[in-house]
Parts: structure tokens; C-alpha cells; sequence
């Protein structure tokens, strides 16, 4: 049940689709990286709008490529037909987030029929160094025969 | 010490100051609503270019303004100088973020003199209907002396 | 959908048998103290055999009776025949737990067909005097049809 | 500053002494099994006294073991003469605990000078095999300075 053989062979091409549709992704200027059975990355340039007071990534934008990340990793293991929605996650911040470039990675822990729990984190990448600035945990769910909530 | 007497008799203002510095609150449209000692609300239109893949708000901008409302009812009890950071926080989805207005409210809960417990909610408004749909429950730190972090 | 009425009028009885097959409330001293719709108590006499290093109340212990308030109170609003397990929880500790005795309050936020959310709250007992000493944000879950998960 | 070098050279006799100061720990029978830099884990035999209405290990026990293990894990990381206090956990559990034996682990993720962000986990043990029933991400705090709060 938690392996991480996705049930759906088009999953790749099903997730990429289905963050096409995420509108604020494209306005924050964020992309998909790289997506495989339970794993997706997101990355993130940085921009002075997206800041916070300080002039960090405001820590929403932080979890909003983050619980993409996992949503998406949690998808991938759905069957055809099924929708995701985040239930609920928890966020730690481990450092601010000052850096060129942020990259969000998702990661199924355990998949179940109803319920996915995941994983992330996002690196702030400066000069080519990483930097872990925040830790997610995250519970997806699988929703299937809701009309407008598929992927 | 948890008591909701702000410290600084300046702080609704500072509290605004420190909101209009938030790049990212400006591009999404969000607004400071009320600023009470412990009880900061933001307000956000609904925007397309803001929802996820079914139309609905992102669960991540949907967290951005509890954040910053949480983070704000914490700053307005802390001391002239202090600047605030999130340490950490956890939210629920209690509903699709549908509407076509969200009102996010941040409380105090317990200000300590580093560390401040907030919970916060989401509600969206339908024709002038409230709707919880998202709650959290954080905690803020009051940071002093680190340059360049000051509110 | 998220109203407080139960639908199962047993409701109270079924609560108390659950909570009277929970072995470890009995090895702890824990006692079912109230129980409406929505809203459950649970108090605990302090014992130094519960305590932690410096001879507060253990957090696992504070938190298992916080679990088993948010629990209840979500179980008392599950139709007949449907069990109760905790998906997750996030607890904040908001001061030592130190006092004579504790009381643990759980309360439904939103009831689900299948997920109910609620918060809790531990508040020590001290010469008479409550203070809030722990705060949880909850995810329960409705099982039905699982042989054994039944309350 | 979140490496995993020790900064006091006992810790693993500190570490020790206070697990021992850890009344709860003993009326469970839990037993520290592994004390390394920023990992510790602990060991639990199941009892049918410290289980829930159906019969699984409490989620309040399991956290209880999986708390000092993050606790621990941070305290061995802090200065001599330092407190180890929890400031927030969040848990979800993966599987109903059911099993012979359960082993939490716990692991720092980041140090900090005042906080320590961990991660931990419960496998529980039925024949030999191992399976994830519970994942922790925590935040400890490092006490200085505050009487009777010393490890």
C-alpha cells in the first residue's frame, strides 16, 4: 500500500497538466523540476515582490511551493481519475529565506487508499550552495467523484 | 505575561508600517483590515491568477495572510525595536477556499517574551456570507538585535 | 454539515464505554469529567509517577489526554456503529505543566462525513486557579466497516 | 551550527541521567536503546495497559516515546548546564500501532542556538518486521538559567 508504484502510467504527464492549471504558480514565476513516482520538485527564482518585510520569501509563498511539491508527489501515486487536496501540513522554518533561488521537494511517506502522508523541504540555493530554510508535514487526500476536483 | 497590553503605545502603526513593507501582500492584493492589541484581520479579493489547479484559492496564499495575521496580532504586543518571525505553524483546510472575498484573523493566544502562540482562521465570504475554511495555529518569535530584521 | 447535533442519541453512553475501554486512561487516573455534543472533558490528578526530568506532567501524557478529549468530542457527533481514530495532531505547550490537576477540553470545529477537525486545550489546575498550559489543533477520522475499529 | 557535534562531551551519561529522571518512563517501561550525536531512540514493549478502545497503543503513549526521543536527541547536541523543554510537535499516524515492540527514533534536523528542530519516528516491531506507525516534526527549546529546568 505505501510502495511507490504509481498506479497511473501517465502520471508524469498528469501532473505536469494539472500544475499547468495552477494559476499562481505561473504568476510567482514557479516550475516543475522534476517529477517521479512520489517525488516532485518545484522551483522558485527569487523576486523582491513575492518578500516579506524583512525582504525574505514571505514564508506563504515558502509553503505554496512546498505543499505543491507535496500535493503533486502525492498525485503521482493516485489512479486515473482522482483529485488531490491538502488536508492540512505543518511548517517549520529552519533559517530565513534569503537566496537566489528556492527549490520545494515533495515526498510520499505513506499512501493509502484515502489518505497520503508527504514530506518536504525547500533549499534556498545561493552561489551554488544549498541551504535547508524550511520542513514541511503534510497530509494529502484522494478525491474522487467530486465534480471539478480531478487532475 | 500573557496579557494583551501592547508595549509599544505606537503599535497599530507599526503594525501597518511594517504590513506596507510586505512586497508580496501588495501583489496579491491583500489588505490590513484591523489591528486591536493581539488581533490583527487582512483581507484578499479573490483573483484567479491566485487559485490552484480547481479554481479555488491556493491552499499556500490562503496561509499567507493568516500568516501575516498572526505574525502582525504577535508583533502588537511586543516592544518597540522587536522584529517578528515565524517559527513554525500548522493549518487545516476545512473547506475549498470558494468565494469571493477571505478575511484572515490572527489572535494571541500566549505572549511570551521570545515566543508567541497564535491561532488564526480563514473565512471566505459568498454573498456576504462567512464560511470558515482554514485554521492555524502558530507560533512567533520576537527577534531583537539581529540586524536588519525590525519591525 | 458542520452543525453539533449528534446523530447518534446514545451519544453519551457511547462516549463513556469507549473511554471506559481506554486501559490507559485507567493506569494514568484519567476521568471522563463531561460530555456534550461537540465538547468533551477529561481530568487528571497530577501524579510525580506521570512526570517528566524536571517533574512536570510528561507532554505525551498531557497530550494523550488532549487526544482522547479531542477524540471523544468528535466521536460524539459519528453516526451509531462508526469508530474513531486520530489521523493527527499538532500540540503548542504553552507553559510548564505544573499543578494539582489538569483538564483537558475538547471541542468539534468542523464535523466532515469523514474527517472532523477540532482544537483542545489543557489548562493546569492550581489552588483553584486554571491556566492554559497546552493548545492542540486535531484531524479525526470516522472508520466504518473496519472489523475492530468500532466505538 | 547544525552540525552534529556535541558540545559537551558527556552527553551521552547526561542523556542517560536524565531519561532516568523521567518517572513516566519507567511506569511504561520504556528503555533508551541508542544515544548518538543528535540521534536517540527508545525502546517499548507493548502492554495492554497503556492501550486505546480498540485494543493499539495509545497515540498518546506513542507520542510520549517518540517526544523524548526528539527531546533527547536535541539535548545532545546542547551545552553543559542546559534544560531540554518541548515547545510543539505536530504527529500523524500512518497505521493503527499495533505490534510486540515499539522503537521511536528521534533526529535532529536543525540546531539552533535556542531552538532545535527535529524529526521522529515510530516503527512498530511484530516478528521481527518493522513498519512506520507515527512521524514526528518538533521543536525543542535549549533552557538556561531557569531553576529546576537542567539536564
Amino acid at each position: 500500500m505505501s510502495s511507490l508504484q504509481p498506479r497511473d502510467p501517465a502520471y508524469a504527464e498528469r501532473v505536469a497538466a494539472s500544475f499547468g492549471r495552477q494559476a499562481v504558480m505561473g504568476v510567482i514565476g514557479a516550475s516543475l523540476r522534476r517529477v517521479m513516482p512520489g517525488v516532485v520538485e518545484i522551483a522558485l527564482p527569487f523576486r523582491f515582490d513575492l518578500s516579506q518585510q524583512h525582504g525574505f520569501l514571505h514564508a506563504g509563498i515558502t509553503t505554496a511551493i512546498v505543499d505543491s511539491a507535496c500535493g503533486y508527489a502525492a498525485l503521482s501515486l493516485m489512479p486515473a481519475g482522482a483529485g488531490v487536496l491538502t488536508v492540512e501540513f505543518k511548517v517549520n522554518f529552519l533559517a530565513p529565506a534569503a537566496g537566489e533561488q528556492f527549490i520545494a521537494r515533495g515526498r510520499v511517506v505513506r499512501a493509502g487508499r484515502i489518505m497520503t502522508v508527504c514530506t518536504g523541504e525547500v533549499a534556498a540555493v545561493s552561489e551554488g550552495d544549498e541551504k535547508a530554510i524550511c520542513l514541511m508535514q503534510a497530509t494529502m487526500i484522494s478525491v474522487t467523484g467530486q465534480p471539478g476536483v480531478q487532475d
